[in-house]
């Protein structure tokens, strides 16, 4: 073996990045890792954990309005955007310093700075003007919002990075998309008092889920004031003589908006990292090419998380870290495994989910049964708030296997991250009905649903 | 067979009477149900669901406080009790609606009155003034507070009966015990701005859950400003001239309040229910004694619920109603599995729990591991609430066997019904750490703990 100046570099200081980094400093190796922007990435910075700290804050005027109904008089709440910005920066700065302090307590070295290769063991730290060596080169450079540059006026819009941390709340936002980021946001700003449009191109939000909840939330929305228009999208995005944007939207209506925002989709980032040089394959996405265990199509070059736009979520970034460190370091090939992974969407009602959809199952199986349970939550019942809650679980009639378990409603990323243990073990209808309810929860009505709501057969519903 | 004039007569509109009354009348059978009091039971008029209402409207302060660092400014809220107990009164008697047409849209018939038992195939209705016969009856008359007779002044005292109807918020409040029902009231008291003692004879609240939540339950509660005495209890009460009360503990203290409530155990509804007359044989507390299949010493009469004295849980009672009709009715014999049942206490932060302690799996294994994260819900951080929650998992190091799960903190209800399908079926630690994460969750840490935080050998722990 030549002698490197590193075991293993690690361009991009992401959860995937920053665990690889970790684990393998831990291991005794000789570890290095740059991180051009903020160590925590995109999860710590502008994705996971602002948005669930923005979800919280858009949530209290939910919380003051329920407090009638159980005995409480509140006058009216006053909102401040820039303490919650202010807020939000303070402990998403105490997790970034975690994130580059675990590396470097773990004995790894952590540079601030662009990190671009020259060949496939060469690295150049681009604000230290110099280059070194490792052996084994990881990236994890993660992906950005896709900045739709064919669209007239993009250059007006923001995307979720920007929308963090905005100057003032805006009065009035438009937001394109369909996806979790775009529905989330979406229920952000209506949360905080912003006139929200929603304009998404597909005929119903949330690709991919259940259609029922998609249906569901899409109709809670609704109801709390959120515009959603499907079937829809912009043409254009006009800079008005007042500062506000026009987005003119295909079907001929203009909406008029502090801000535009653009949440279709994310890209990965690839360019001038030196790939190119190093040798390492893109894929027509400009994604990494890797094979089953992370590594890229030069031997020594592996690449994990959302540059390789496989399952876009920080926990599978983390899981391909540890499979990574096990392959490439511990002599223990190990690939990571992308079945039944469970996932929450922070929409309002929550959105928890694992296994195949109704649709899914119905293409995949020729005899599934539905169980279903839409309910009103307890603590809606004093409040007068009319949101319903829907669970379902979908099981092979045959088999008896529970092949997907959704929620919609309060607590259902929790749920299904429990769910997601049954699901993963392959747990029948059987095991779901032989538990004891927990009263009172919303989670009971998962335990309780002893009848089939209906069955599909050959993809045909029959009660 | 004689006849009769109805195949089942259940005695007590409880959460367990009324499922057995709705599903038995649902088979054709001719039923009939008596309660004295209000369908549904302790659960539903006062229990589970009034109780879980309070927690609630105790919450709001909490949440009101929270938004500050969220960048909300609130003005001071009031409370009005009233308010409260008029707003749970209309949700229970909706509730209590539901459960008696329940049972009458089924085809059974039911009755407002005392029913007492003949003999075995007597029942004489009370408020009618006259008998009915029947081939099969059911006792489901539940329990009430043990109203701690032998304590002088024990006549000052409220039970949680009372507690929910009370017609003034106290501005203090004693409470005796150091169970489920004490703990929650305490929370509840509290938060609603009452000056709160809880007053327990044994050395920690709440006995045989896991030490470690008993410990950090009792810890934030008092942080939150609940008084609590273990090993003390009352020696007597006594009314003073301005009409308040003075609890004198044994330790010589006098605590002066304005309502004192007694919550120290519960006792079986077995007098005067003519069960000596039918020759129903009766344990040491007064409980109804039964077989695995819940049949008394008499043969054609049964007993289910809180009266038995087994699980004291809804749940419990409804799946023994549900075993029962399978028994007695359906010709398919089954005993209640009151196995690994999970359960919640609503304390402030909850309890949510399945399986076996520390303590209990250390006595009965040779050798587990406890995984163990304490650590600040993402909720709290901004709040600037300093409340750490809890997750525990109890691990049998041969089999790699789940023994028990423990959470302290929001949602763990919810977390303790979803757990307790993994127990249930006998799920690994593996399982868990197949289960790719949910972020950003507080359930993810159950499933991403991979290294145990201590072992425990033949009962000494090593690290």
């Amino acid at each position: 073996m030549a002698s490197y100046d590193y075991d293993l570099f690690v361009i991009g200081g992401g959860s995937g990045g920053v665990r690889a980094a970790r684990v393998t400093a831990g291991l005794g190796k000789r570890v290095a890792i740059a991180e051009e922007f903020r160590y925590g990435g995109t999860c710590v910075i502008r994705g996971c954990v602002p948005k669930k700290l923005y979800v919280y804050a858009s949530q209290f005027p939910e919380h003051f309005a329920d407090a009638a109904g159980y005995g409480w008089t509140v006058p009216e709440a006053s909102f401040d955007w820039r303490t919650l910005v202010a807020n939000k920066e303070r402990e998403i700065s105490r997790l970034e310093g975690l994130y580059q302090h675990g590396v470097e307590k773990a004995g790894g070295e952590a540079f601030h700075s662009r990190a671009v290769l020259l060949d496939a063991h060469t690295v150049r730290i681009e604000a230290e003007n110099r280059t070194v060596t490792a052996d084994q080169i990881l990236i994890a450079t993660g992906g950005r919002p896709n900045p739709h540059a064919a669209l007239p006026g993009h250059e007006h819009c923001i995307f979720s990075n920007e929308a963090f941390d905005l100057r003032e709340l805006p009065k009035a936002i438009v937001i394109a998309g369909g996806g979790y980021i775009a529905v989330e946001f979406a229920n952000i700003f209506h949360g905080l008092g912003v006139e929200t449009t929603l304009v998404y191109r597909g005929k119903e939000i949330l690709q991919r889920f259940d259609m029922d909840l998609r249906r569901m939330l899409h109709d809670t929305m609704a109801k709390k004031g959120i515009r959603i228009l499907c079937h829809e999208h912009f043409t254009s995005i006009d800079k008005r003589p007042d500062g506000r944007l026009d987005a003119h939207l295909f079907g001929g209506e203009v909406v008029t908006a502090d801000q535009v925002m653009l949440a279709i989709g994310r890209i990965p980032n690839t360019e001038n990292l030196g790939l190119e040089a190093a040798g390492v394959e893109l894929g027509k996405l400009g994604e990494i090419v890797v094979d089953k265990f992370s590594r890229t199509t030069v031997k020594n070059i592996w690449a994990i998380g959302d540059v390789t736009n496989r399952v876009q979520l920080t926990p599978v970034a983390i899981h391909e870290a540890m499979c990574f460190v096990d392959t490439a370091f511990r002599d223990k090939p190990t690939r990571p495994d992308h079945k039944t992974v469970p996932t929450a969407v922070f929409s309002q009602p929550e959105i928890g989910t694992v296994g195949l959809s109704e649709d899914e199952a119905s293409t995949r199986f020729d005899d599934i049964e539905v169980y279903r349970a839409a309910f009103r939550p307890m603590r809606n019942t004093l409040a007068g708030r009319d949101e319903k809650m829907l669970v379902k679980l979908i099981v092979d009639t045959d088999t008896r296997l529970v092949l997907g378990a959704h929620v919609l409603g309060p607590d259902a990323g929790e749920m299904a991250q429990l769910l997601g243990i049954s699901l993963k073990a392959g747990l029948t209808k059987d095991d779901f009905d032989n538990t004891m309810a927990v009263h009172p929860t919303a989670a009971e009505e998962l335990v309780t649903m002893y009848t089939p709501s209906y069955r599909v057969r050959n993809g045909a519903r029959d009660i």
